[in-house]
């Protein structure tokens, strides 16, 4: 069904249509922005020119089809190798990279859009394809401030949680690194504690609640966790970080005993060993921000 | 200020007296519970007894307090050396163990406390001390169900969320393992994620409420996950865990760049170069379970 297109909504353009791609895409039709799409390859647009969208025959002639340009492909450097050629057309537009890639390639990305005269934002995303357009959705953008404030309207089609953080293009990649990394252990332990559970004849469906009620925890005490870390002092306000030692070699013995990989587990009772032989048993959990924070080579 | 006791309350017997045990203590005395305790450091008690607590002269005088004896120490190996003794007077009542430990020892207590005509409940508490007796602390149980039947109002005392699950005492074990599995590679990932943003001058107080919708945007996806380890297929619902795998080669640049520890990162990654090397690039997140599944030896 075609949509409506709004007269009073900018015109968007969104190159790179995988699964998230083609959800932004979306998310600006829903909204009633004229949408002009790109994909390498043009079949994947079928759906969403069904809805109304306009399918690109070049990457500059999307790039020329509006003010704002939002690409969102494998990651940053494969941007500039991709819309280089139409660098030309690029000028006086807003490019937002919602590409993933490390805050060294979205400075570089930053730095080559300015040489082609365009206003940047880098985005990250925290959330899903299906979040994107929802309240679920929460997309965090640095870099041109004047930009954000005049396509904010626009971007906010994306997701109800949309926020600008600082000029420092960087930093968005670093915060999306941040909640991957995040994100990955967290799946990791979850699915660890399924493997134990499964072994014994408990279905991960048997342990999801449980699961979701840790995980939920683990997210109230976020905040007093980054007060500690911000103040650089460690107070235990449940067991020491020895204990937890402690209890991680049961997790290993545990692992082991039901037939699991141990690889997980001591792999953080390495790490928690280490920061007890540091000198920070006596400390809460936190004080292992420590071996994150300290490279390889200097420990 | 001594507390009333109600005459209608089960007395219970709280044997250990570390942060969790007097939590425990607390909340029994808080409900109205005659409570009689024993700490082999008898000074912790001297709170608990300004609240109304009987202290007991040994352990065996504490057992024989009353029909419930709940015992919250090192670990479940530690409680069968400290009861033995008291053994004979075990018998006929109901011991509740909430030590951590493994579930190997889990069975062990309840093969030692059946010996001595006890019945045995052995519980996971999932939750701090600051939460025991509150609607947020989660207590598990397994074992006896009759004794839990009996003794279920008092066991309530410890937590809104009290939950019986099966007569096998191990699985609350592996409950705990698995939990405390989730919890401390949640609290890694969030760890890590802060280091890399903090080395960049965000503050892990800026961070901490992006960590937290993060954190709780994977405990809703929990539920899904279980249910397709439960059905062993693992549909694409995001990204394919050879982009996950990519992404995860960005992280261990960004920590190398940024000038954070790599060995978190790196040790995902291997994980996830494994299950894609094994054919698993095509599928979603969840695959992953493979590798804690298989333990080292059969890899």
């Amino acid at each position: 069904m075609t949509r409506h297109h709004d007269t009073d909504r900018t015109p968007v353009t969104v190159i790179g249509l995988g699964r998230m791609g083609r959800a932004l895409a979306e998310a600006f039709l829903r909204d009633g922005h004229p949408t002009t799409v790109w994909n390498r390859t043009a079949a994947k647009a079928e759906p969403l020119v069904a809805s109304g969208a306009t399918l690109a025959g070049s990457v500059a002639d999307a790039v020329a089809a509006g003010p704002l340009v939002v690409v969102c492909i494998t990651d940053s450097d494969a941007v500039r190798e991709l819309l280089d050629p139409a660098g030309g057309v690029l000028g006086g537009r807003v490019l937002v990279n919602l590409s993933t890639g490390t805050s060294q390639a979205a400075r570089a990305t930053a730095e080559w859009a300015a040489g082609w005269g365009a206003a940047y934002l880098d985005g990250a995303i925290m959330g899903t394809p299906a979040a994107i357009g929802t309240a679920d959705a929460f997309l965090l953008y640095n870099g041109s401030r004047p930009a954000f404030d005049e396509h904010e309207a626009a971007l906010r089609s994306l997701g109800a949680g949309t926020a600008y953080l600082a000029e420092d293009p960087a930093l968005s990649a670093l915060h999306e690194m941040a909640v991957l990394s995040l994100m990955w252990n967290t799946m990791n332990g979850f699915l660890h504690g399924a493997a134990l559970l499964t072994r014994a004849g408990v279905d991960a469906t048997t342990f999801a609640p449980v699961a979701k009620a840790s995980i939920e925890t683990v997210a109230g005490w976020v905040s007093g966790y980054a007060r500690q870390i911000d103040s650089g002092a460690y107070p235990v306000d449940d067991i020491t970080l020895g204990a937890h030692a402690v209890a991680m070699r049961h997790l290993i013995d545990e692992s082991a005993a039901v037939g699991v990989s141990t690889e997980l587990p001591r792999f953080l009772a390495s790490l928690a060993d280490r920061a007890v032989n540091a000198g920070r048993g006596d400390d809460g959990y936190v004080a292992m921000i420590e071996q994150f924070r300290t490279p390889e080579e200097k420990r």
